[in-house]
């Protein structure tokens, strides 16, 4: 049997686009001489569709392109995902399903039996488990079909009481497909790795998986669809980040000895991608998407020849062509002779379209008409403000007036503890920066650099500032990055106490006040763009914390 | 056997306050002779305290608290509601428990079992259904204990396949008690008497129901807790949107005939406040607690001359005194004369504090600076937009320098169909009228009207206008509002269909371009500040739409 695995970039609720998708490559699959093709889990609405779901419209128009592809599916099989009607009177609505497509017919329906419902995912909110498992057979195979997490559940803290695959082996299927809607995170591959070899090894029988690739707003789906042999290790993995149909032939020589060939050769293993790159490929791919799916080609940025605007020009312009990048130097009375150059200078390395706007005058104009208001107080971080929020209001001008979409540019550091301005930098459809810390900023900068000098060396040495009152730095009223970040990592992704950073070595005030920083920030988190995630605790959905709560305060 | 119950106003993590209030409660609950006093779910860390449930800390917190109140209770007994953690190996690492309390000590346990996970609930994110279902015997009575919706399986739809009572209603019990957390919607308590009065005569003995009352962030609880006899008639309602604590004779003549006797007389019947009140209630327990728990004390707000605006500067004035509340005038070169004096007007009929602020010379200062990029281009919403941002940075400065929190001030229609100026109008702490359709902030100015004219007629009366161009209209771009809040009812809180809209007598293509409007703002709104929630489907954390989604565009 010949079978091929799909991994394939989906839009959600966009049928038309996924439909024609699929039906192409079940049509490619046959021309080469294909049995089967795998597509991903929720394929033809794609993940995650959220609240989409609680339309009867959306779940008919899943079921309508059902039929389509289904009408397409001769001479061929084929396993697609879709939201399906639970036809029990008891329980949710819907069922996350997958469907075996056999000549033209739905041949099977296997529901998701375990059901993500922590950081980013949401699906006990709209579906019901599945709790009937059967094999598929098909050919000369048995099928042991499951969606993503079913097959999670291996680890020493159980997540949910049931396996799927605990009683469908009894049922002595000879091969395991998966298909998963499993996003992007650092060292998520390897986790995703370890899951799919354990569970090849210990049902002794060969796994395929299959993968979404392509973002959707926050979410960076990696690929990486992956075969395993009945042994648990790794036959043949997908790319990163890219659409690809690959083929594998598949011998039968007896029960649990299912040998699997790839029809072509290995390709690169993630472990040769270095972290940083996997980084980088993941946030290309989250600004082209955004872009692509929002229907809008051009990006505007503020660029203030510091390093993390520096480094969202560049993304941006590999990602959407320095052609499509309109960056805009907005100097007021306390930016520096140097930041302007080194903003200049990076525009002419990369070739993007730049715009100078002096805020001078604008703040100006607010600081008088506040005059009688603001009269004999101090000059405080009011001024900062209104400096921050006038560059936004023309960076806004720019995008109504020709139909940009604003980059964000905070990191990840500054958006923990607050250090940004509400409806000013923190501005922007979507946030590029904001899940990846200052020093991995700096680590991408450097390689973002490492075959030509795109980025100037001085945005990346010199020491952060925000210029927004003279010789202001970072390190006035923030711990050094170095700690401020492993301090931030403990609280935010670790959810460690105070007590216990604390005592792993840190310096009390510093931890007491970085904590407390990060809570009295939530107000202004909660109003910013949504975040490409590239960790596995990114602000935005998958974080949902209480505004008014007053824990650790 | 008297029993207490305690309707009472928690704070999120606030473990301080909300133990020194149960003590307080338990103390005064003693004195009066009650034998027990019932708490609701979660009174220990306030609810909903979402993600900090993932910090280990936070359940000790918790278990820390539950201790304090054990130890202060001698000679009662009490039911508190809290996390606590889940010793089987598998499954979620919480329960959402009840604890029964005696002399002392914890005497039982009960887990929740059916956990919401629909619009703003996320319960199934954090706990493990209980499964274990035993009655508590106490005095001469045996108690069958659930929490909020393990009663709320009872419909024609269930959504879960256990009902607890089923379970506990064969061990005998004499009575029912429920402990809840269920926030105000308008007719959400018609559907909650239901529900009460369904299952006492179900089960055919007395019920006792405890709410939360008070606001966190976005939700706010009504309290209305409630005592049924074994016939399902309604014995006592608590208060609406008040703390209150209430006592009740229980008499045992025999099994499954507890009668119910209120230890004071009956108090007034929701049913005697009208809808439009209640929601008058909610928001102003809204606006006060955000203040309060958030540590402030100070509102200020833009103040249009037009309606809404109007009636967030009356709750806000009621909320919070009108001592408290900064109103702006805010005029533009397109401002009408009779915009500043309606403006006036209110201000002086409620005795708030007033400033105005031209925006004239800063709009010019941000048009001059933009002059060679927009050079020969027509006024279109870009320069409407610079006004409403404009209006926003200097309510911001004020914010930033004197300590205000910004009210937002749109209404749920304009909201739903992106008719708002991102970081401009859209920008705020918490918005006041997000959740209220303009058909009922009109009701509800009139309402706040009844006694006497605070909100000047010429407000209520006069077109809508934003007054961003010349003789500007809402009706300009927007269909009648009688017509568009009808529509978007029926799409955002119905989840109907275009066709299905259309089909109920809509015109097309104002149905199109609605659905269009509301779908291609998601980006606007998920940036946002929390709006307070009246209606069973609010923006926010209820309703969780993708951003680059394309259905229905």
């Amino acid at each position: 049997m010949k079978i091929a695995l799909a991994q394939l970039n989906y839009h959600v609720g966009n049928f038309e686009a996924n439909t024609n998708k699929i039906i192409y490559a079940i049509k490619e699959a046959r021309q080469n001489g294909a049995d089967m093709v795998v597509f991903s889990e929720l394929c033809i609405c794609g993940y995650p569709p959220r609240d989409f779901l609680g339309f009867t419209e959306f779940i008919d128009l899943c079921e309508n392109a059902a039929k389509q592809i289904a009408a397409a599916c001769t001479d061929i099989a084929c396993i697609i995902g879709l939201p399906t009607v639970n036809s029990f009177p008891e329980g949710k609505d819907l069922f996350n399903s997958a469907y075996f497509i056999e000549n033209g017919a739905v041949k099977a329906v296997v529901n998701k039996a375990l059901l993500p419902n922590y950081d980013v995912f949401d699906e006990y909110r709209y579906f019901e488990p599945g709790n009937e498992f059967t094999c598929i057979d098909f050919k000369e195979h048995r099928i042991a079909l499951t969606i993503c997490e079913d097959l999670w559940n291996n680890i020493d803290d159980p997540l949910y009481r049931t396996r799927p695959m605990d009683v469908l082996i009894e049922q002595q299927p000879d091969l395991m497909i998966n298909i998963a809607a499993s996003p992007f995170a650092i060292n998520h591959d390897q986790e995703r790795m370890k899951v799919l070899s354990y569970n090849a090894k210990k049902y002794e029988i060969p796994l395929f998986y299959v993968n979404h690739v392509g973002a959707q707003t926050e979410l960076i789906f990696d690929g990486g669809s992956m075969v395993y042999d009945a042994k648990g290790q790794i036959v043949d993995e997908l790319d990163y980040f890219k659409e690809q149909l690959t083929y594998y032939d598949i011998e039968k020589t007896g029960i649990k000895e299912v040998s699997v060939k790839a029809g072509q050769p290995l390709t690169p293993d993630v472990s040769r991608m270095s972290k940083i790159e996997q980084i980088h490929q993941a946030l290309i791919l989250g600004i082209r998407d955004y872009f692509k799916k929002s229907g809008f080609s051009k990006a505007i940025l503020g660029l203030s020849g510091g390093i993390d605007s520096a480094v969202v020009c560049v993304l941006a312009s590999e990602a959407l062509g320095a052609e499509n990048v309109m960056s805009v130097l907005l100097p007021s009375a306390f930016s520096t002779d140097h930041s302007i150059k080194d903003a200049e200078d990076l525009v002419s390395n990369l070739g993007c379209m730049s715009q100078t706007v002096a805020i001078k005058t604008i703040t100006n104009a607010f600081e008088s008409a506040l005059e009688p208001q603001f009269a004999g107080l101090p000059f405080n971080i009011t001024e900062e403000n209104i400096q921050s929020r006038s560059r936004a209001v023309i960076l806004m001008a720019m995008c109504n007036k020709f139909g940009y979409i604003l980059l964000n540019t905070s990191n990840k550091s500054e958006a923990a503890v607050g250090y940004g301005t509400l409806y000013g930098d923190m501005c922007g459809g979507i946030s590029v920066l904001g899940d990846v810390y200052k020093t991995q900023v700096y680590e991408l900068a450097n390689h973002l650099n490492r075959e030509r000098e795109i980025i100037p060396q001085n945005s990346i040495v010199k020491p952060p500032s925000a210029e927004l009152r003279p010789d202001q730095k970072d390190s006035d009223s923030l711990p050094d990055y170095e700690i401020l970040d492993q301090i931030l990592k403990q609280y935010i992704e670790l959810r460690k106490s105070s007590a216990s950073i604390i005592a792993a070595g840190f310096e009390e005030t510093i931890v007491k006040k970085v904590i407390r920083l990060v809570n009295i920030s939530e107000h202004k988190r909660y109003q910013t763009p949504p975040t490409l995630r590239v960790s596995a605790k990114a602000f935005g959905m998958g974080r949902r914390m209480p505004i008014v709560g007053k824990y650790l305060l």
